[in-house]
């Protein structure tokens, strides 16, 4: 058979064994000659059942969020270096696709899915992940009871605590806060801003809906429609801050003059808006990477992982002022 | 069979015929039983093959440039109405990993393939375009000779040749434009910014490379650095603009006022950024909706289908302005 498909017999041996060190090249001749050559179909059938397709699915919740193609790619090079190839499937940020999604990557006999979906919670998708037999990483979301997973998060509450120190040291005592719900993130961000202002003596003005660009322009009006006006905002996720600070130009409300401003996520817009806008920041392509690590371990039958928690911080820059007057 | 399956007659009619409504728990169970009885395999696995999956693979080149999320966007809507679900790969604007992605979604029993590759001219992906049996959509490419496909693009040269025009209106002679390549937009974006500058008796440098933020960013220090420096700078590109404003921003020089710049796609760094920046914009989510329109009608048996040609147009704004002096 090695002779047939043209290639080592240790090559074979590799192939039908489902080693990872194997190229789709390699194992598709391979696969053919053990076609060609009448080998019983149950076996061949079986066999590819249970072999490795060296896959992985992804259910992303919205590629529109620049943070998701950092996460991906951090997920995709590491699995890459352990010959795994990647899959993905989009959302938009609608929790009823994410079961339809991870279904269909299901069928698709991948070895194991990272999920990022958008809501965990749902009836649908929790028993889709109680019944589900392949290995699973949820990646910031919370475990549903009831389901086997991994889980790679980060410390959302930390950066946020520390942002709203800055914001209190700076003299602030009216804050608003736009967030989007009801994932963790967006709980853990939402608690590091309360706890910390509470306990400061500042007063806390939240607007809560999705998270999106949309929700963040609306949020901001909403925020600068108060009486008195909050003197600093915070816009909880990426793509809030673009619509909150879209809204703060249409008004011409001067960013880090007339009020504070902190975002989320070291994204080209906070970097290069004038002035440069403070953020709580992640390393996203670690947590990618960290995902992807999970998944190989319990694909490599590894016992004892323990799940990952990731640090955020503040980037203290010029959006952050004391207060007007 | 039925009986030794386990499950009703109409079941295994469902799976064997390839109907939609079919669990994987029930494919699997009907198709281990057809093993058992001893069916042929290749008259299963061309069933297989025949069979609609009613899914479509996408292979993106790469999911960090924010204009993809668009065209992803408009695909999956297009095909969800149809009952159809996507598959994405990513390939980092990686040539290396486009075929690895083609041949892996095809694995995957897709129906139909849209591909929007890094570059679609390596002997690798022309011989796999060639001799695949699916229905294919290039997306902003070239179609290889001897590649049967239908092909969705954007007339860049159009939206360049007017920014072009604008700059040579404002009397700017000297202009630099950072540009990727090999690719169809970045071909036709220099020939429009040359073709228009060149009888408009301007002097162009063209400082050519990858897409990407990092090339981006050294092109326009280089553009920075000529003796006389250009009194206007393109970035070709949404990623290449990103990384381009970064350089104008670390030499301090000002955009609309020592330097002019044009960038390209409507995306938020560009409107948000002071003083908002021109750029040609095109509308990614049409080009995303008419490539999955030109693949549902191929997999409809429509033969006569026009390739589609999208418009590209300049959007002028704050970031250009006389050349100084």
């Amino acid at each position: 058979m090695a002779d047939r498909a043209g290639v080592a017999i240790s090559s074979v041996s590799r192939v039908l064994s489902g080693h990872p060190d194997v190229s789709a090249r390699m194992r598709d001749a391979v696969l053919a000659a053990v076609d060609d050559l009448g080998y019983r179909p149950n076996v061949l059938a079986q066999g590819l059942r249970r072999r490795r397709t060296l896959s992985v699915g992804f259910a992303v919740s919205d590629i529109a969020n620049p943070i998701f193609a950092e996460i991906v790619t951090g997920a995709e090079r590491r699995l890459r270096t352990a010959g795994y190839s990647l899959l993905l499937t989009n959302s938009e940020g609608d929790p009823a696709l994410d079961a339809d999604n991870v279904r269909l990557l299901e069928q698709r006999q991948v070895d194991g899915l990272l999920l990022s979906l958008a809501q965990e919670d749902t009836p649908a998708i929790v028993e889709l992940l109680r019944t589900s037999e392949l290995p699973l990483v949820l990646l910031d979301r919370d475990l549903p009871a009831g389901v086997t997973a991994r889980t790679a998060i980060f410390d959302h509450r930390g950066g946020m605590e520390e942002a709203t120190r800055h914001l209190l040291e700076l003299g602030h005592r009216d804050v608003a806060l736009v967030v989007g719900g009801p994932t963790l993130p967006a709980r853990e961000r939402r608690a590091g801003v309360e706890d910390t202002l509470w306990k400061g003596g500042g007063r806390l003005v939240v607007i809560e809906g999705q998270f999106g660009v949309e929700e963040g322009y609306r949020g901001a009006l909403a925020a600068l429609d108060r009486t008195p006006r909050p003197t600093a905002l915070i816009a909880a996720g990426n793509t809030l801050m673009a619509g909150a600070l879209r809204a703060l130009h249409e008004r011409g409300v001067r960013v880090g003059t007339d009020i504070s401003f902190i975002g989320c996520d070291n994204v080209p817009i906070a970097e290069l808006h004038d002035p440069p806008i403070a953020v709580v920041r992640r390393d996203a392509r670690r947590l990618g990477q960290s995902a992807a690590e999970l998944l190989l371990a319990t694909l490599g039958g590894e016992a004892d992982v323990a799940n990952v928690v990731l640090p955020t911080e503040f980037l203290m820059r010029p959006s952050c002022a004391a207060p007007p007057r």
